[in-house]
């Protein structure tokens, strides 16, 4: 349901030949279907290869790592490695505001109009699984990871990060809800970092009675 | 756009007869447009009445008041005149936590999927100008004037309280994200009460520099 706004700069980007993209094709057409049915952790690139009737060495050159792939799949107009690394080079007590700054730096640059022509495909009726695994296993599981402890596995706590950052994103970019739409980044960051870290490393009290 | 999930329950809740269904049609209409256009605060039941072509009693026979009217408007299958009273009935300091209980309870309800298809809907490209007004000017504006103060007007928080409570309905009832999906209410409520708390009545550091 994305294609149309993200195919072509899929291609540039790759910069295959026409002739290879029955190949990729294929493995897209594989990967989505593993994806959605299985979710991230449990597809593999050597399924996904086995699936499109291509080596795994195809894949990983033409896509990258297993998350690049699924970043094709939902049609991301970008690689979320980059801010993905910035939130896990912050220290514990700075997840917040990190989280906050650097995942709207990207929705308020040039490829912030792709991000949310893919997620009113989605929240329109698209394959919300695709999302869920996404945010959940992509996105939130390294910060999840860090801030896991033998007490909580923290996954209540990066759904609420969840709640809070989808809903920054529809009130600032597809219901542009004023002063939010046009709130600057710093005032953003002391809003909402404060939450966010909350919800990660605060008091959240969500133990069963 | 959301008309064929909820026409049905809206004749059969106003209980017309269908030789009236030509003034219903055209006030509701005219009142589509001018709150589009105009926003909720600055359309008025006579200048709606006027645009229909019938007497302002009418639109107030037909709809109620101009909340009401709003809601028939954006096809909402539930009043919000029951739940905004309650939160209008909580103290200052425990109005985060009704915000999250007493909303969460609608959309958790029978009601709720009828609530959630007009979000999808609207998400999805319908008319976010109505959707704005409704969060902005219906929903929250009551909240708003408790907590605005000479040096504050409470634009900012009401608006970062719609930010998490947009995301907490599409993390739960759209993306359907675990645990926080099948989340207690109370467990729910401990979380996410002290965000809408502090976004309303404590320090956000919203201040321009």
């Amino acid at each position: 349901m994305t294609t149309e706004a993200t195919n072509g700069d899929r291609g540039a980007r790759s910069g295959r030949r026409p002739g290879q993209s029955g190949a990729r094709e294929a493995i897209l057409s594989a990967a989505r279907t593993r994806f959605a049915e299985g979710g991230f952790d449990k597809t593999s690139i050597r399924a996904v290869a086995a699936d499109a009737g291509v080596d795994p060495a195809l894949v990983h050159h033409y896509f990258g790592t297993k998350q690049q792939l699924f970043a094709a799949v939902v049609d991301l107009p970008v690689d979320p490695e980059a801010t993905l690394r910035r939130i896990e080079a912050a220290p514990l007590d700075e997840l917040g505001e990190t989280i906050i700054g650097s995942v709207v730096a990207v929705w308020d640059s040039p490829a912030g109009p792709g991000v949310v022509a893919v997620v009113r495909s989605i929240l329109a009726g698209g394959d919300s699984s695709l999302a869920r695994t996404f945010i959940l296993d992509v996105i939130l599981e390294r910060v999840r990871a860090r801030i896991a402890t033998p007490d909580d596995d923290g996954r209540a706590r990066v759904a609420l990060v969840a709640t809070q950052m989808i809903g920054v994103l529809v009130a600032r970019k597809i219901l542009e809800v004023e002063p939010l739409a046009s709130m600057p980044m710093p005032d953003l960051v002391a809003a909402v970092g404060p939450t966010l870290q909350r919800y990660l490393t605060g008091e959240i009290d969500t133990a069963a009675p």
